[in-house]
């Protein structure tokens, strides 16, 4: 280890998290960290957790797990709360979302009986060190309050430069917005690689079947807008039209979601795209995908409770306020004026894990590797 | 640009291409390149054509094309000659293949009634400055002869340590093997995306059906056992299962490929994977390519030929003999013996890109970009 | 043959076949017919034409084609008209609609540019012997000249009670409404094959994507209305909800129609269904359905121009005004007052071959045949 | 009722069930019917129990459910019994074959447990009044005790000429062979409905996977031949390649089945069928069934339980030996020798139903219907 790494504050005590609503998204990630943390199940498709990072050359087999890698708040240390319009308890909440089975439920129900949602106003005694995810309301509160946020929704109450600007002085660490699971998130799989490999697209048709309420809201075109802004720009983001006039110049893409009741939380997603190669032959891609929100979003959440803190204690990486390494979590990720947004999923990984290998002063991977033939 | 890039010898003259059989890969690519130099057509899915590169830092936008930005050689100096075991000239080989339509045959007929095969031996007048594709017998004789070969197919022959030795000592670039189209070329785009999100694996089940020559060949279950080493190496290699057991220990991964005349050569590969995430609540994703091998190995060719002369013409790119940055093509890559091949279709494309930046002198690129934020 | 045939008059000389607009299904089958009679293609998918009728019991034999049972008129015999709102001759027309390849379009193109529309009026020199495909405005008129018609569109202006009663009274042959093709003719083969085995149906999930004018026009919401309801009520007549409420009480059909121009006129058709067994354990079915909207619906008007002409001819039918045996070709069959329309493809198919079997005295086939086992 | 029903004996006291292998299927049939009987689910799948039969016109309304039509032995008084080569109660066994999932095996847990398999040979004690399904090697001594029986696997034992001529003398209703479950099912339901249409096969390629024991046995080619020959045979039959040389002469029809153990017991069927349309362009239809055996083969031992016992109380259908009014349910259906098997299921279903139609004395329905419009 050649360089120096960041100054990072030590964690200590208690990490609050402040949820906002106790919908299915909230629920699966709080019953699931308290059934990790009896150990009844793992806490997969989380990066801090479950991932590992590279350090050196291939050969010197140094891959350390990314939180043995980062001081990172332990598990064990998270609080929970929220607030929500209704009185429901968390148990109550989570057998009404229907996402997790009794057999996962069940055996840590007196746990999520204790947490009782606070009215839907923002409250001062969690302040000390807390991470609210998707404060809708109380954003600016949160800001004043130095206390660390992501944005989880589309919606735009949260990023007017202005505020962004505060974030900074203030060195709070902000990000956002629009967890990427599904869909999206397979889009920014798959586009990369069209690009990777110079294939030509003429549409991308991307339909959606799903029976919460998310897609009983969504169904209606009008409400759909802004959602279906943030769905739509990731292709123009990844594809660069404007770089590659005669590849994706004048791609069709829709998006359209449908309220679906005989699936309940369980989502699909059908993607048709019409792509051409060589000479101009066309080609098709057809991708069903049975997948769940809610447990495609618990892992996020996790993880930015646990980047945003650590953000929080290195002062080189708070007083930048936005945090764009973690781009990799969302559908429209924030970035700092005259950027343009990365939404390609390898770049943006690329992206988080150098940012780690600085933090602590490895050298980045640039993936050259001449030396090994040398 | 403050590095100094590395020394290229000029391109000078014609560039030999010897192509080993008159198949429907070499047809595809001799009469493809054709048509795009008479601007019939235009070299959808070439990096080296369509590409781009950036340099520097995002708000420079300095994106110059592939070609523009190393010295190739120009599509009008390529030459075309190759051998087989029947005499039918590049016209009555490309219509047997059925892969072009007459549209784009007819108008250049004249060109390719030109291009007669060889007796199916290899042949010294074209050593001087050649590049063979996939030299089956004479790979030895390439080698003394130090002409650069790229092998497409999965047979074994060419990849002795001996022989890859040699290439070095020839200063010979060499590289290989199977070109990596259709369902292994989605395989290697959407693993990394799961790991990326580190999603555990169930099972992956691949079945392809084809009505060419290959599909006949490989539905035999002895025949296929090269090619299935081939395919089902990929995601060993990208998920890394000893890294993430929890994730990747025990997938059930199978490959069939499956004679179905009616499509010709048009493919259809259909994959189900069974994928798991928070707490291990299963989801499925089902991905059905209608797609056509000769059209994605076409500008694979054309690519290798390109940047095999390059590398002749880098003398310190053509002394390391195997060309590891070129893995992004094939579904085997060689590699330098004690490391591991680099599958990741993401890691490839970053691999090549840098050493692109490395030969020219220019910054590598890591993603970190906290700059914008200072 | 023990029972006695009706009588039939005569088929004689040219059978006139008016087409109301020179779009995508008028100018594929005209096309085809003419293709077909210089014996160049085949008329694939009509059942006058390939058909066969099977006649007393299994082991006797006797399968003739349906144009040699019944005395259709010849596809010698077809004389084409039509009108339009726009000057195009059928070959210019022909081309624009983008269905029929060159190679089928370019033999026949004397024959196609000497067919050119009439003004968007109603034509008398027709009047004879003539069949109008869809009569959108001339409805009346064509009554009134004893024109029989069928409707080939779901707008509703020709099939009043009054109109109906009518057609009785004149003895003038009509069926309708809306061409089985696509999709509704998908789920009117499986929703029976799920009756047959009492499998419970939680959802039915329809989306299209096409691209030509129809696609257009059927992406807006209100102009879908009328389509939707000859595509939603399919699956309630045919599944019973009424007599099976368990397995069909409250199932949730959805149609989506989007216009997606990458396919021309070609459409894809995607249904995802939710189905319940023994228990109520769910299963899902998904069909993928590439389909050409023209080429289903080309030899429908063949057939119905044929069957009317036949009906005409045959007194005992032609005084019945609905020709109920039809119902096969359409969404929303026409039907007597009082009966409930039927839209099991397989019983609409044994309506119709029984009906053949009525109309020349042959036995009705029951398929009982108890009769082999003693 | 104008004409006479034949004659058929009271059904009295109980019914004895014999399984020959306490494998998914019979678990899942008797842990079903033992949960129907306490009303705590429903007998989805069973034609017997959920299914309805018009009689008369459409205009009477007479739909009695199939069980109160004819005189069935009710579910209370069906006992089970069975043999294995395994000591496992019906409860264990149920619990190792993982269909049920503990809400349905939990409450019924005693009465599964009291199903304990008899060594696998044939046993004398239940033969006064006992269906056998499936008997492999006991078949001729069902014969001789005179035990209805249904082959439900497709091995050849008991279909012998000889013994099915037995079948006939000995007054023993018998029909076979191998259930008609999943892809299967779907072919019959889907060929037909080409064939109505006249639409041609270039080609069905079908794909299984599946993680049970079948699965492991059946991957292994030599093992699936028996079972290939019943699957590939459907087609055949139903398409008439004979009857429509243009449309089916010479369609590729190849079968695979594929372990898969990440699914267990569920399946999952992938089809692609090349069809063709109006002269001969071409379309695809892609299926994608998610199914499960065991619960698709239940309601069919069901259903075969009863009516075999129906039919041996009918002295003029006991006679006939064979059931043929029983294809309905089989891959392979038993039919007179010089007949050909009927593989349609709608044509199985009408003479099914036409059957139980002729045994009451109703009219059979051939949906003529020509007297609605007099």
């Amino acid at each position: 280890m050649a360089k120096k790494g960041m100054k990072i504050a030590e964690s200590k005590g208690r990490l609050g998290v402040l949820m906002p609503g106790m919908g299915a998204v909230a629920t699966t990630f709080i019953a699931g960290v308290e059934a990790i943390r009896r150990q009844l199940a793992l806490p997969i498709g989380s990066l801090t957790q479950m991932g590992t990072i590279r350090l050196g050359k291939r050969t010197e087999a140094r891959r350390p797990r990314v939180r043995d890698f980062v001081p990172l708040a332990g598990l064990e240390n998270l609080e929970f709360g929220g607030w929500d319009l209704f009185h429901d308890d968390a148990y109550e909440a989570a057998v009404k979302a229907g996402v997790l089975e009794a057999r996962h439920l069940d055996p840590i129900q007196d746990f999520l009986k204790g947490i009782k949602p606070m009215p839907a106003v923002f409250e001062q005694r969690f302040v000390k060190n807390l991470k609210g995810e998707n404060i809708k309301r109380g954003a600016y509160a949160a800001l004043k309050s130095r206390v660390p946020y992501a944005n989880g929704a589309p919606n735009l109450t949260v990023d007017t430069p202005a505020l962004l600007e505060l974030a900074g002085k203030l060195r709070v660490p902000v990000c956002g917005k629009d967890f990427k699971t599904g869909q999206t998130l397979l889009k920014t799989i798959i586009a990369p690689g069209l690009k990777a490999r110079q294939l030509g697209l003429h549409g991308w048709f991307s339909t959606n079947i799903l029976g919460n309420r998310d897609g009983e809201v969504l169904d209606d075109p009008e409400s759909f807008r802004t959602k279906e802004e943030s769905k739509l720009s990731v292709l123009e983001y990844i594809l660069q039209p404007e770089l590659y006039p005669e590849l994706y110049k004048n791609f069709y893409h829709k998006v359209r979601i449908n309220y679906y009741p005989p699936r309940g939380d369980n989502k699909e997603g059908w993607d048709n795209l019409d792509i051409f190669g060589w000479l101009g032959y066309p080609m098709q891609i057809k991708i069903d995908f049975l997948c769940r929100d809610s447990i495609l979003a618990a892992p996020i959440v996790l993880d930015l409770v646990l980047f945003l803190d650590l953000a929080q204690r290195a002062p080189e990486m708070a007083r930048r306020g936005i945090q764009e390494w973690l781009s990799f979590y969302f559908k429209s990720p924030m970035h700092a004026p005259g950027l343009y947004p990365e939404h390609d999923l390898f770049i943006q990984l690329m992206k988080l894990k150098n940012t780690l290998r600085h933090l602590r002063g490895e050298e980045m991977i640039t993936h050259l590797g001449l030396e090994y033939y040398d």
